[in-house]
């Protein structure tokens, strides 16, 4: 029977339809056993193994009439790999979960692992194993394994007299979001931003390798994720405007939404930039940019006063 | 604020909900870095990497009214570290992410880590990471990250010749189901069989270093595995009833019920017990059972002849 993309998945088989996603998965010369067996079977890279997962909620993380399926399956794997981006290491094995609704359209998991594979394939990844089932919503829930050639960057080891440095878009996702909030589809560059994120996938290992003494991905907001850093190395980080970077479609946007754009870039997630202290301005990389400094204390300020947004308390 | 295990999970902080889940797993000596990073770091054994996917879905795989949080919780994390071990390998590190509804109550979710936890214990795994988020359903997806030391067993390897052979329960699970489907709560160790699966950890590797030329674990029916084996290895299967144990509970159900025992032991999943293959009855290890024979030809037959249950078109 031949598949439809426009057909409900309550009238596909579960086979085909593993088969149909799983066909858009190349597995790389590193995968010795891929999907199919019990469990996949892999060589991994010399190092030590880096694990992270995320889920991914429709209505709560993403919605159909923002995001196309393909977008969702690169902000899905985006994420994952941005994880183990951060610790200096690099992902070479996913694995993917979906639960679907019986009336969703075959064309909405496919394309999702059309998108899902490409971004895998920025760094090399394959997608060996995974799982579907019906649901009442769309879950997503992916693990990325990889490897850590050198010695791990945490988010405990900043030191005071350290200089902050970011790599990255920072706050275009956000803008892209409020626009869509509002019912807008543009600046185009910045719906797209957030629709699919370009973590700087090289700037990982980059950075571990100049020194980085901490570093994590920027996903909750600037500020809210600094003080993950100042919390877990026991000091305070101090943020300068004057060094954090306006993009013109952001300035856009402000105006004529009348919000602050220095807002998105402070409190914005979802960009997955890097966010590494080094020990001084001479050791950090080409392409990252020094944004603020490293004290004695605790918790986070903007051009040395307390920042009023972002706030912390999130309720389940 | 102090926690109570009847609260909502609406009232409570996404960081105190995700920390009174993380208090019940211990972390092994193996891992460098557990939760809280922006990924795991684990030093894992030498040999190639095993991994395997897994969602549970409320009202799918499990219902609230048959089993505990507990129990779920044990047998989340069975039927992964059982598909590890049908590789020969063994789990040493495992993801969890939940979706839970806001109106679920604070005990399910940390009485599921505690039987996760347990389960895990078994294997000498540790839970290194994992997310938590908002959901309509509960929905449980497991990620199993095992080491195999020595050649993996596919289920490609079999060859006629072959003798087949069973380690663990099988038809348990089904009986408990059975009776829980019809109202009953006993015989109590079927339903606690169904519950909490208890797959036989040390089989895989025994039967690896033994010479099993293929090798699953029994989720879906040992007539349906059956059928992967030899689909996957291009042999035919003949499966021997009176080498097949029925045990005394499930010959109490049948009898009670009007089922065909033997039923149970040839259609039922979820007990999670290996099959494979072996060259010979001599190289069969100490705790399984030979109950059948590898032929030339495609499918699997029972005592000959075909079998008329465990039907094969499943609709998503």
């Amino acid at each position: 029977m031949a598949l439809r993309e426009n057909q409900p998945l309550s009238e596909v088989g579960e086979f085909e339809l593993v088969e149909a996603i799983v066909d858009n998965f190349p597995q790389g010369e590193h995968v010795l056993v891929g999907p199919g067996d019990d469990a996949a079977l892999v060589r991994a890279p010399k190092g030590h193994v880096v694990v992270t997962t995320d889920l991914l909620v429709e209505g709560r993380h993403f919605r159909r009439d923002w995001a196309s399926a393909r977008d969702v399956g690169h902000r899905a794997a985006a994420q994952n790999l941005s994880d183990v981006n951060a610790m200096g290491g690099r992902t070479h094995t996913l694995t993917l979960g979906l639960t679907l609704p019986g009336d969703l359209e075959l064309g909405w998991p496919l394309e999702f692992a059309r998108g899902f594979a490409e971004e895998c394939a920025k760094v090399g990844a394959s997608v060996v194993g995974g799982d579907v089932t019906r649901g009442d919503a769309i879950v997503v829930a992916v693990t990325a394994i990889g490897t850590c050639s050198v010695a791990p960057v945490l988010r405990s080891g900043a030191t005071p007299g350290d200089v902050v440095a970011l790599c990255g878009r920072q706050g275009w996702a956000a803008g892209g979001l409020t626009v869509l909030k509002r019912g807008f589809r543009s600046p185009r560059v910045l719906v797209e931003a957030y629709r699919r994120p370009e973590p700087p996938y090289d700037a990982g290992l980059q950075a571990a390798e100049a020194g980085a003494s901490a570093m994590m991905d920027v996903s909750d907001g600037l500020v809210a994720d600094a003080r993950h850093i100042a919390a877990e190395s026991r000091v305070a980080i101090d943020l300068r405007t004057a060094d954090l970077e306006i993009p013109e479609p952001l300035e856009a946007v402000g105006s004529a939404l009348g919000v602050e754009p220095m807002d998105f870039v402070l409190t914005g997630g979802e960009d997955h930039p890097l966010l590494a202290t080094f020990p001084d301005a001479a050791s950090v990389p080409e392409g990252w940019r020094v944004v603020g400094s490293v004290g004695e204390g605790s918790g986070v300020t903007v051009d040395g006063e307390e920042f009023a947004g972002a706030g912390g308390w999130v309720h389940f």
